[in-house]
Formats: structure tokens, sequence, C-alpha cells
């Protein structure tokens, strides 16, 4: 079904130490009578899933929400291309990560502006100082910040995996054309059971010492 | 055809001071024969045109090319991922940029290693210094390199417009899917026609003052 | 009294289109009887004179502040090589912009994890949406987040310019040595009146086109 | 003898996998009789000793050069507040690593435009993609590139290490006052016989995987 280009589209694998990212999954896009929305709810199921293994072997789960001050300054001309995103104000149930993920306080939110979830903040940095190798990717949208998070991935020199249940889109054929896309240049697209699998296989392995 | 969402895809219009980019019409691209190219004939005609306007107003055209060295631990995953591009060693006659486009010695060539022409090179610090807040963007391949380029060019704060008839792609239906995506969320896809009107209009107006 | 080196330091001047940047004049670094402050009143009221000349000709003003989350691995290896930053929680009176600037609610207010206002925030994709060109740099502490911020300035294409009475340390030789550096290598280090006298000079042609 | 203030300046320590950063050691910095240059034959002798053990462990290895375009754009402001770096053209002898220190064609070679090794590079992608913790740092100079690199590797979450008899300036006060700062405040400043007693301590662990 997928194109196919030879040279293209390797399979990289996992490295030995995962985080996991949870891309924009905040009200605003999980909800779907919001215009930012679409209905997610499979999506936010297979990522809870994953969540609950992750936290059971400490693996570092890192959240990101978008998050503008009222002048929108900070929005640039992202906001005036996209509209939608102006109801992204600071303190708005909007911005709150679903609930349903049930965040805790020890892990990380990432406030972001843009679409990649590594433009304009420290999460290159924090990744390196937890010697962070792999980076599970979940959230939405896929044709969005998930691909844009992924091709970002690679280029700070990361395993970037997309867990192919926990992406979603507002838009069928984005979704499918934006994973095509990824898995051919970027990362690696992967089932949810197959990850599983890796963090079971990593165990005790993946636990970041605490002196880093 | 295009999808549309409310909310999204807003036209945002065109800068004062803008600055061409052609990414990556380097002969590995350029020749059908090899597995990174595909048949850009077309694109490249219109580039060579877009090219011969710019010169004669004097804005500052950008070129970039991809290459590593022999080792190539300088292109970390990503020549992992596509083993096509492991043929873009420094000195190789397929980092050359196409002689058609007739590339001057007083115009920029910016050396990546990534997907984005921003990622891991100084083109936001020299855009910065050059005072250009419009990035018109050229070359190929849409769902690859242009895309990630367009995407920054937003991120960084740019009005970064696609030229529609000078990009390409060896896969037509992730040209289309890119394009889409790309005038959606990130920056405008103009024609080439509407583009030349824009330059003719700044005039000498689009001249970088020679004291910056 | 400076030492001086041939084809070192020259004088670059002022740019078009100024923005103000006010890097953590917050409670934590203006109080000394905070192990992270030191006596700053006559740098806060010089940093006061230029807001509010800046204010009467609509040039953007942004403020820095520090905070992490409470788990602190935001804060990465900067927290453990400093652990008097740890007092920078978010929600922290110790967090907050000295009130003697009254900060207004239209003004940016970017939160930092480092040294630099550049490093894992949105500052250059801000500035480059508003079209600034040069950096007026006031705030603390010369040797650490001034210094950080100008060495960037410069790298991401700005007139980064410090004005000297509005930059302050703990340490007056550090303070010096860091003024010096910055003279000779990265950018201009100004009086406040020669600053006032470009605002002023500027006067309404500073003011950035709301249409941008 | 140097200042201190409580609550700063904590050490470290090393990470499990380091890498070598030899910034700027090129004839340009190395000749005294070049505008750029000061004596550092001392320094080059103690850095070529920490390269031959680190060749003997297979530690990465990666130099820095700073070389622009011909026109000069690439430069930015940079070029023009120290116009002794204009010398700096590629092809240039001045850009080439001093031969005493045997550069290696399987060494890394990072042609930079500004003053810190990260800004505008593949650095971080790269030591990120070799699972490198800790940068041991060397070169020239120390107020300068030294210094703006040593910052960066903090901000970027590295152990950034600077090998006190590796590095120099053209400056003695400039020099004593940068690794002050740098120990106060970003990475820790060792000696050579620590940081090669760490490496022996390391031995064999330090190889990077052939398969990362």
């Amino acid at each position: 079904m997928l194109e196919y280009f030879e040279g293209f589209g390797n399979t990289l694998g996992f490295g030995e130490r995962p985080a996991i990212i949870v891309v924009d999954f905040i009200n605003a896009f999980t909800d779907p009578s919001c215009q930012l929305g679409s209905d997610l709810s499979q999506q936010l199921q297979s990522t809870k899933e994953l969540l609950t293994l992750a936290r059971s072997y400490n693996i570092p789960i890192i959240f990101t929400t978008v998050e503008y001050e009222p002048h929108l300054v900070d929005g640039g001309l992202f906001v005036k291309k996209i509209p939608a995103l102006t109801i992204l104000k600071e303190g708005s149930h909007y911005c709150e990560i679903d609930t349903c993920l049930e965040k805790r306080d020890d892990e990380v939110l990432i406030k972001k502006k843009f679409a990649s979830a590594f433009f304009g903040t420290s999460l290159s940095s924090m990744l390196t100082s937890l010697k962070v190798d792999t980076l599970l990717i979940t959230g939405c949208t896929t044709s969005g910040c998930i691909r844009a998070t992924a091709v970002d991935a690679m280029q700070y020199g990361l395993y970037g995996i997309v867990v192919e249940e926990c992406v979603g889109d507002r838009s069928a054929s984005a979704h499918k054309a934006s994973l095509s896309d990824i898995h051919t240049k970027y990362g690696d697209v992967i089932k949810l059971e197959q990850v599983k699998d890796y963090m079971n296989h990593l165990g005790g392995k993946a636990h970041v010492p605490s002196s880093s």
C-alpha cells in the first residue's frame, strides 16, 4: 500500500534508554466539539495503556501543552495562520492535559508555542541530561505536531519512534500520508504491542539512575 | 479538493524583505537515474526563472546542499534511516548545485546534514542579519526538506512561502499531501506568477542596504 | 584601562528596530538577602528610566524569569551546579519580576531554565516576527545571563547592545571582565544616555506596525 | 583567590561517555604573528597528550574550525565586530587545524561561524547520536569560544568539563576571569592529570558501541 523507494525507510529499531512524549493531548484537541479537536478517544486509551506500563518501569514521561500569553505576541505568525489556536491562552481549560491520562506531578510539562515539541523548549536539553536516546512519540496531530516532533527527534540525534495506535489527526488522509513519510524518512512507526514488548524486555534497565 | 478545516489555513501574504532559498537542487536529487533523484526539470526551469528576476532586484539567494564527512558520523541516524543518502560525501559531484541554476559566487551555500535548512546551520542567524522577513522556498523534496524548512520558517518567525511550481517530489501523492498541510498550517503555497508580481511590486525596495 | 587588541572591538552602532530585554530582574536576584541576590537598586532605577521612555514610543519590552517545575527535572545539571537556583520554583515570589519595574500585562514574559534568554525559549522567533534587529540588554547578572544573552544576540544575527548602567552582578570584578569581553567580541556596551538619544532619534519610527 | 559565593560552584564530576572537543586550534589562532593568534604552544602540547590517550580508548574526538564564504554574508555581524576574523576564508591555511595535533581523517571536523561550537552546527545532534554525556573541552580562546561552548554544554544537558592546561587566551586576565565564571556557574574546570585518570578508569567502557 505504502509507496516504496529503494534506499529509504530502513527500520532503525530501539535504543537503550527510552522516554515517552505525549504531545498536545490537551482538552482543545481531544474535545471533538472544539475547532481544534477531533475524536481521539481510542488514541487516548492506547496512550493510557502505554503510560501505565511506563510508570511501572519508571520510564520518564513528558507532556506538552500549547499556551500563549493574553497578548499573543508569543504566538507569532502561527496564531495568524491558524486562528483556531487563539483559544489556547494561559490558564484556560483548553490548555490542560486531558484528565483521562492522569498526569502526575512528577511528570514533566513542557509549554510550547509552535508545532515541534523541540522548538523553543528545553526538550532536547532535558533528554540529554536524562541520557535518553529513544523518544516514544504519542499524541496529536499526526500531520502537525507529531510529524514536526518526529522530524526533530531524528535531527536531534534520537531514535524517534511513533507509536501507531497512540497518534491521531482530524484528517484521516493527512494521518496516513504523514505516517508513511515519517516511516520512510525520519523514524520507525511501530505498533503499540511491539513497543510494550520492548519496554517489558528492558524492564528495570530502563530506569534512569537517580544520580543523573 | 483540499480538505477544509474552519479556523485553519489563513493566507498570511508577503512581508517586506524577501530572500529565496533553493533547497537541495543538487545533482543527487535532480538526476532521475540516482536513487535519491527524480525528474525535476520543470521545477528547475521555474526556479531558474524566479532566480533571474531575483538577481535583477538584488534579492538575496541562498542555496543548500547536503554533504557528509567520509566517516558519516555527522549523518547520525539519518544516513541509517535513508542509506541512499550515503553517496552525499564531501567533494562528490552529487553534492553540487545543478549547473542549470547558474549559482553565482556571491550567493550563499549552506551545507546541511538533515532535513530542515534551519537545523544545524546558521540560516536563521543569516536571515536576521540580512533583516529578511519573508522566505521564498524552492527546491526538493516537497514532503522532505521543503516541508521541514517550511515548518521551521514559521517556527522561526518568518513568512515562509512555498512557490508551487518550484518544488517537487519523487512521490506525486506525498507532494500533494505536504502542500496541503503546509498551506493549512505553516505557510502560504503561492503560484510563481504571483510571487513574481510581488517581487516586481517591491522592486528596488527589496534591496537590503549594503550597510547591513 | 581595557586591554586593546587590534582587529577586535569595532563599534557596530544601532539598527533600525529595537526591543528591550529585561533579563532576570526577579525578586531572587534583586533581594540582597537572597543567596542569588545582590544590591541592584541603581540598575533597577536606570532600567525603569529606560522602560518609561521605551513605553512612550511603543518599543517592545520583553521580560525574562527563571522558573522550574517542583521536580526540577527541567533544571538539568544547572540546578546541580548552582544549588542556590532551586528556590526558583513555579509560583514562588522569587520568580516574580521586581515590582519596581511596573511590568504591564501587554509586555512579554519569557520563562527560561538556563543562562541565555535565547536558549530553550522562543525569543529569537518572537524578535523575528516583530522584525526587531536591535536588542537593548538590561538585567542581571553581567557575568551570567547578560553575557550569555549578549553572545547569543550576536550569534542570532542581532545588534546586541548592553546598556551599561542597567546591568549588574554580585561580583564587581566579574562584572567588569564580562563588559570588557562583550564589547571586544559580541556587542557594543553603551551608556544609558546614548541609548536614550537613539530612542528619541528613532521616535515614532520605532513603532512596529500593528499588521506585523 | 577565587571569589566564593554560597550555593554556587558545585563540582559535578564526570559522566559515563565522554567525547573531546578541540575548539579552534587552527593556524590563525595558534600563530602568534597573526592578529587572532597568541602563543599556545603549551596548551597544544597538553591537548596532544590528551588526544593520544583518547585515541587509545576510541573516545570520540571532534575538532572545530571557523570558516566563511568569500562574500562573508555567513559571518553576519561577527566579522564586523571583529574584523580580524575576515582572514578565515574557506580554503585558507588559517582555517586548518594546527598540524601538531595530527588530526585523523576519521575524526570529525565541524565548521562553525560564531563563538559557540554548538551554534549553527550539528554538534548537539552528533553528541546525542553518539550517546555522549560528557564533553571534555580544549582549545581557544578561554574567554571566547571556550566559554561560549562551556555555557552551551551546560545548557544542552551535558557535563561540560574544561581541561585547564588545554585552554588558552591572548589575555591572561580574561583567561582567569572566564575560568572562574565557568567553574562557578557552568562546568567543572579540571586539571589534565585528573581527566587522564578518569579516562584510564573508564578504559574500554568509554567505547561507543559500533551499532550506535
